[in-house]
């Protein structure tokens, strides 16, 4: 192996090499393209916003299971503005709540999106991996996988865009998580990025990095591959089990 | 509520109930039915093969965990039967061998099967899930988990049967594996579901012991979908990956 091949990226090459995984954001899978262009029904929609609702509980749990394994406190301090923002304060209501109120808007019940009956099993596999995987790994591989927010405000600003557009349905309070996002993401991921940055040194480590990300981009592709075949597809629908919500 | 709904069933019901789960094992998945009535090609068989050699690997940790949380050393005198037959013993090659020797017949190489390169973001997750459900929870509800092998030895015996007549470039020792797991999962469920009937007591129990058993169902249903969007319908494939095997 040359020394070129070995040797570290630069910190500005290593920052364009995780950029560069974009190019598997879940924005690109068929089931988000759908919903960008308004081509979902109101019952995949539906379907969309309640199986993504068991990604956003799982934020925190997440979130506290980094801090669990971090020694730093100046991290700890900085990390803990996300459970702040997804679990709310006194003063704000937080992201599961501003979800909830998506859900809502969507014409779903509360107490049908906390009770999880229409998560699908793909997207629990998925998402639970995520959890364990920051649970199990050192805190700075699971602040890394936590980087595809590099990718998530275009797609917030996308969805701002289009759902008034093309679901004129949906409630206006029910974009009201997308907006938070928009500054919260940027602010985050400017934090995980320079731990990631300063943290992986070498090259190995680097393209460990790389692989990372990449876990967590199979992740969130992997969950709209279970909405696609249960919504969209339903070619290979499980015998004595209902996935598709009712239209109403 | 009236008393028949809350009354535990009698033995032989609840038997009777775990059983019935058996509609939806993944021998109905139309991967399956496809594999059995002989129309899948050599490099989705391949496929098949090399994502299930994850699950077969995750089998002996799986059933290290259901020990590790037992204190029942009768019990323990019993499971590990089960490692042993995985991972074999001086005499006996094991089942992993078995399924390494199914990737070779099947015109994989052993260092490809192992390496898990062709294996599936949503098989990783499915197993996965599966293997840290019998780490986390009471011994007995992993145990129960186990209980699709109820179903298993029927799956075996019709692969024994139509491997040879649809796919004859499948050398003979690939059937060693289904050959051994016959007489093996009789043995297993038998213990399996001696466990289970005696420790869910309460219609409540009874009734999380079906969830289990379903839970255990969807990860086999989830796996096979995974490589149904991967090597059959290939509509929602991520772009900068290759899932598809080659064709040789």
């Amino acid at each position: 192996m040359s020394a070129s091949e070995t040797a570290p990226w630069s910190r500005e090459e290593f920052h364009e090499k995780l950029k560069e995984k974009g190019t598997s954001y879940h924005v690109y899978h068929p089931f988000q393209i759908m919903m960008t262009e308004g081509k979902l029904t109101r019952s995949q929609m539906q379907g969309w916003v309640a199986n993504r609702f068991y990604y956003q509980k799982n934020i925190p749990l997440k979130d506290a299971a980094v801090m669990a394994n971090c020694p730093d406190r100046e991290v700890r301090r900085e990390w803990i503005l996300r459970m702040l923002d997804q679990d709310g304060t006194d003063g704000d209501a937080g992201g599961i709540e501003a979800w909830l109120r998506l859900g809502v808007a969507c014409g779903l019940t509360r107490e049908e999106v906390r009770s999880e009956e229409h998560v699908l099993p793909g997207v629990r596999f998925a998402v639970d991996a995520y959890r364990n995987f920051a649970r199990s790994r050192p805190w700075q591989e699971a602040v890394c996988s936590s980087l595809t927010e590099l990718f998530a405000p275009d797609a917030h600003a996308s969805r701002i865009e289009s759902f008034p557009k093309h679901y004129p349905w949906i409630g206006p309070e029910g974009l009201d998580y997308f907006r938070m996002r928009l500054t919260e993401a940027r602010r985050d991921v400017q934090h995980g990025l320079q731990v990631t940055l300063d943290y992986f040194k070498t090259r190995a480590q680097q393209e460990r990095a790389l692989d990372i990300l990449e876990f967590k981009l199979d992740v969130l592709w992997t969950m709209l591959d279970a909405m696609y075949m249960a919504y969209i597809s339903q070619e290979t629908l499980p015998p004595h089990k209902k996935y598709a919500l009712t239209e109403r």
